[in-house]
């Protein structure tokens, strides 16, 4: 389950085949200079997320990428440096590349500590925005292994009794493997509700609820173009998990984003707190974010055939409990995601006309006469 | 910052001395067959959290574990067995002991763990309720470490659009070092609230703020005798963190709670969901708790020095961060609690009279002449 899910009413969307999608995003990429192989995994991963239905994750974001990558503040081709490596993990520098690049590596890498010595833990400084968490955490499942996947990213959150923004939405990702093969797949920003699904409510023309955001002087707002346009200035901010003050525990979800942001940022040696995205009088933005990507080898720490019973039984427990009344389902977290994948994948992702428009713009400026679709209608 | 501080009046509390308090507590274990060092542990635990204002979490809860020991279903002299061992962490059965002394246990062994290899994972199952959680995660730090402790517990948390207790609070425990001394220590139920928290508005005779639990038909109710006389029974439940629904991310504290129970329970091969806690026709009530403690040795990834000045760079920006109106401060997680512990253990611990009133019966129960407070007024 996703806190990001786009809704989008279909008469404002053009279907685009999931394929078609990859290749165009892939073309932009490598007319920027990105290598073949480190241009589809990025593909990949944003078009994964229009899958799933985050389609605050998906293509939609590849303006950022593009900006990064014309504007000098994301390397196109980075060398990665191990900064420290120990038999359970190690840090590497990133050295400005695209975060959803790296983070493969970096869980690959996780994966095979763990498989080594049961636990895998790689630390990622000097990277970049990287998507969906949950497409790094969902590696380690093939493996027969738990995958956790962290980061910190630009300040948008305030802390609790605070009114500006200091800390990231920085995600929490846990995927873990059940007999059925339907994972419990958690992906959620620490804040009660990421940037990009306060962008979703702009496209919509739709106001927020109250209780996700304070405007620059500290007080709840529910003007949706007024949060995205401070959030761009650096003014007021996104609230934490629990919302605004202690009652209803937004201290703790402060306290998950400040985790995180030690765990991605400072453990990493990246940037943290207000400090990801640098101003310089050399460039525009210096970006330092930090992720950290965990894999935990199930079978060194109880039978995996004993573990993946438990969760089929644990998941149906949970499904087959009482629920509210009008409620027809109890949904596991990436349930809702993965049978929107496979309704995407047969029907095409619903767009909206304006990611259609913005991604179709980038390929003109880029040179290339490719169109997504014939006629946008 | 907890969500569980204690906030009694003080004319309904006794002031005792810390030393004094951990004496009786250890006295009453030891008369239960508990050995000296585990005794002497239990009692640290629990004094350590009236100490830092965690009242919910104390000796006030004394008489579960007395309880478990006398009825049988917590074993006073367990033999922990090793079920799985990797280089990065094991596995361990704790025999049906006492949580606090099992987790100790565990946590310096993940911390050894970490020292050879950089990152050590310990998973406990057939444990029982062990506290506080940031006391392990807190063991950590002496030695330059990251700590992380998670616990799965009996089911009180209802799943997002679900009205039946199917998930513990399960806690989450963070604590990291930084150069001052002063170290962030988050420890928070996934829940809007813990049991105890509720607990503590019970003897205030003060209703719970609505969103924190729903009855039975799963309305919500701010009724707090009938929230703990229904969650004893079984019915109702506590809302995880996000509250009720979807809107405010109540999603988000499911799927922590559920991730929780997973790392926690389902990895060891401990209990789950509602299955923690069974009945059966041997005994009233058999308990499979679940640990996870977690070490990240900080040198492995980066040099320690700079970790420590990196994170008290952070702690201060936050601190130093723009407040909303009326708000003197900023609090950083755990530095409520370490302020409350240097008042307390100059001043005295504030016990409730009930739970004084609750020690000195159990204390007479088993049998001792010890009195707590020569006269309890």
């Amino acid at each position: 389950m996703s806190a990001d899910l786009g809704d989008a009413p279909r008469e404002e969307c053009v279907l685009i085949g999931s394929e078609r999608l990859h290749a165009f995003v892939a073309r932009i990429l490598l007319a920027l200079e990105v290598g073949p192989g480190a241009a589809d995994t990025v593909a990949r991963v944003l078009v994964d997320a229009d899958l799933r239905g985050i389609d605050s994750h998906g293509v939609g974001n590849l303006w950022r990428y593009v900006k990064g990558l014309r504007e000098g503040w994301i390397n196109a081709q980075p060398n990665y440096r191990l900064t420290a490596d120990v038999p359970a993990g190690m840090s590497v520098d990133a050295d400005r590349g695209l975060g959803h690049v790296v983070a493969v590596w970096a869980m690959e890498r996780a994966i095979e500590r763990a498989a080594n010595v049961g636990v895998g833990v790689v630390a990622v400084s000097n990277s970049n925005h990287f998507g969906i968490a949950g497409y790094y955490a969902r590696l380690a499942l093939r493996r027969d292994m738990i995958g956790i996947a962290l980061t910190n990213s630009q300040a948008l959150v305030a802390p609790t009794f605070g009114r500006e923004a200091m800390l990231g939405t920085n995600p929490i990702a846990v995927a873990a493997p059940s007999e059925s093969g339907a994972a419990f797949v958690l992906d959620m920003a620490t804040s009660v509700a990421a940037q990009g699904r306060v962008a979703v409510k702009g496209r919509l023309g739709e106001p927020i609820p109250n209780g996700w955001a304070v405007d620059g002087s500290g007080h709840l707002t529910v003007d949706t173009r007024q949060v995205l346009t401070d959030l761009a200035r650096g003014v007021g901010a996104l609230l934490p998990l629990g919302g605004l003050g202690e009652q209803h525990g937004g201290h703790k979800g402060y306290g998950l984003a400040l985790a995180v942001d030690i765990l991605s940022g400072v453990l990493a040696g990246a940037g943290y707190a207000d400090a990801t995205h640098l101003g310089s009088d050399e460039e525009a933005v210096r970006t330092n974010i930090g992720h950290l990507l965990v894999a935990l080898d199930i079978g060194a720490f109880r039978p995996v055939v004993a573990f993946k019973r438990d969760m089929s039984d644990l998941l149906r427990r949970i499904r087959d409990s009482k629920r509210l009344d009008g409620r027809p389902r109890i949904f596991i977290h990436g349930e809702k995601e993965s049978e929107e994948k496979q309704r995407r994948l047969r029907m095409g992702i619903p767009l909206h006309r304006q990611v259609v428009e913005d991604l179709e713009q980038i390929a003109s400026i880029l040179g290339l006469d490719d169109r997504l679709v014939a006629v946008t209608g």
